[in-house]
């Protein structure tokens, strides 16, 4: 027998009750009791993102959502302004050139957060930028973004903010309308604890009037049309029924421990397995690192990926390495969703374990544990 | 107590073993059991499809594979001929105009499938068409085109055969190969019997063609991005992880049965409601009706609406009427993925004491049911 635990940066374990809800009967989503549980998705929704603005419900994980929040918002030759500080930065990079837009790329160090100052400074300088993106935490680097400070920027020009936070929303502090957000998307599988497939977006008056002047072709996940729909309490296309059962229970949770609980939680969680890598003697890889995942940089001495390999085959512990230029070379333990201190616990005694096996000597054994058991009571 | 029976052409009941799989605790869709899953869901869907091509998973209903079909097959100018017999017809001309394509028109009268002559005029006339859609069922009139003469027309000319068939596939007998479709798509919550949210397309050699020099933006969807992930038993985005474990079921349960048995059955509850609703003396809606759902004329003096309502509210029946210009004018009932003969009864049974409840007096109670039966052994 093998317990398997599911420690990564996304898909997140999903909690039994909302596992439950999953696989209920399938209703139809034409009728009132659909409506009914969309309403209340809808409503959790906007309360999970702080926000008035309607959320459009999208079929699809969260690239879908980063992709249609370009397509329902530029045209083409719009000038889109990119701060990227990892993987999922560049990914708007991408969405941008598929769709022939060529974006202005602002890119930190690995682990270093977006400057709001070269953010204002890019602005001032190409006043006809339309959209500004930005993370809200990058996984891949285990950092966050100051987007208050950014928002407020950006707030000030014509341009739109467009914030992905499919790994920070219901996680990590966040608040779309006080933060002056226009456009914020996220997905089911993180922060919301259910499997993965399902992703939203919502979008601030100022970004609605892009999204109605906006030329680049999009159908499925037309913003518009999905709008329309919510008046119907439905969307236009066949739903993930089954995902917004589950989300509607995720939502139900989150509600009973408050988001502020949520926040503190993976803020507690953070800073215990922030304590436990410092005691094992590995340098944390973000300088400003977020609360739903940490990395930490691994000794030369050893292979990265026999790290993972172990600590999955031999403890049927599932963390994350590096992305990219870091494959191999750090850990990624995560704390968000469905993660409680014993969790973190499992998982740095893997990871304790594994480089032990691999001839990595801690300072002190056990001390890790016990460094994170401290500060998830200090 | 009130049992609720989901007989509506999509989505259709998840079987318990199906849904039990979708509640299965998440796995991390970059590890080997992933990659194990992924392969047996991609050689079972080649299975379902009778085609040697890869099977493309997409995230995201039907209508987000329709879209991708032309996404990944067009450029800007394209000449698109639609094929259209209904609802499912008419959204290709929608999707084909959010992209700017001008496309041309088949439309039969509803009820009537595509005629394999005005396609072959068509083709004739206008040598530069690029690709011809066609839908194999067509739920909203209950019809199926001949989609082996079709193919073998487009399939003499230059033109892309695309085929919607997220409605048929495994219910009503297609073979992709030899009926030489060059674009297929399908999804999951019909005859695949899973939760709605998952879709896919499989592509022709000469299909592959068209997709690496088409010019139309993609990304999420990017036909050659999941075809390259194929080769590390992957998609290239984070996969619906709860509908592939549902679907690997789904699939298992077709292959126990043979996919020949499961095109059969839907034959005989085709034919035993056919029978049923001639009983009761309602005329068929189709001329070339479909096995996975049959639809028919109610009378003037009955509110379509008022039938399906009445059959969901005092008997928990949930079945389609008419969308667009046959708005309450017609009943649909679907025998489509986990349906069986009793099904079908009490489908019959509950329409049959909704028409007499709203004072249409059919010609002899209970002969319906008995002329289904009749029809099941026949």
């Amino acid at each position: 027998m093998k317990k398997y635990y599911l420690l990564t940066p996304g898909p997140t374990p999903v909690p039994p009750r909302v596992a439950a809800r999953t696989a209920e009967p399938i209703i139809h989503h034409r009728t009132k009791e659909f409506g009914e549980l969309f309403d209340r998705v809808q409503e959790g929704m906007k309360y999970v993102m702080r926000t008035k603005n309607d959320v459009l419900m999208i079929m699809g994980s969260g690239t879908a959502a980063m992709e249609a929040a370009i397509a329902n918002t530029c045209s083409s030759g719009d000038k889109v302004l990119v701060g990227s500080i990892g993987v999922f930065g560049d990914r708007f990079v991408d969405i941008c050139e598929a769709y022939g837009l060529s974006p202005l790329v602002i890119r930190e160090e690995w682990g270093t957060p977006l400057s709001p100052q070269k953010v204002e400074d890019a602005l001032k300088k190409n006043p006809d930028i339309k959209i500004v993106t930005a993370q809200h935490t990058e996984t891949s680097t285990t950092t966050v973004n100051d987007l208050k400070t950014i928002g407020a920027i950006v707030a000030k020009t014509h341009a739109l903010f467009v914030v992905d936070s499919v790994s920070g929303l219901a996680a990590q502090e966040l608040h779309m309308d006080d933060w002056k957000i226009d456009v914020l998307v996220s997905g089911s599988q993180k922060g919301l604890m259910c499997p993965p497939g399902l992703s939203m977006a919502a979008i601030s008056e100022k970004g609605w009037k892009h999204v109605e002047t906006a030329k680049l072709p999009r159908f499925y996940s037309d913003f518009r049309r999905i709008r329309k729909s919510i008046a119907t309490h439905e969307t236009p296309w066949t739903p993930a029924v089954s995902l917004f059962q589950g989300l509607d229970e995720a939502i139900k949770m989150i509600k009973e421990e408050t988001l502020e609980g949520v926040w503190k939680r993976h803020q507690t969680l953070a800073k215990a397995v922030r304590a436990g890598f410092q005691a094992m003697g590995l340098k944390a890889l973000s300088t400003y690192p977020c609360d739903v995942v940490t990395g930490a940089w691994l000794p030369d001495s050893v292979d990265g990926k026999a790290v993972i390999r172990k600590m999955l085959t031999d403890y049927g512990v599932s963390i994350a390495g590096g992305q990219k230029h870091l494959k191999g070379k750090i850990v990624r333990l995560a704390h968000m969703g469905y993660m409680d201190a014993f969790d973190m616990l499992i998982g740095l005694n893997a990871i304790e374990n594994a480089l032990s096996e691999l001839g990595y000597k801690v300072p002190q054994a056990g001390q890790a544990v016990e460094a994170a058991k401290a500060a998830l009571v200090s």
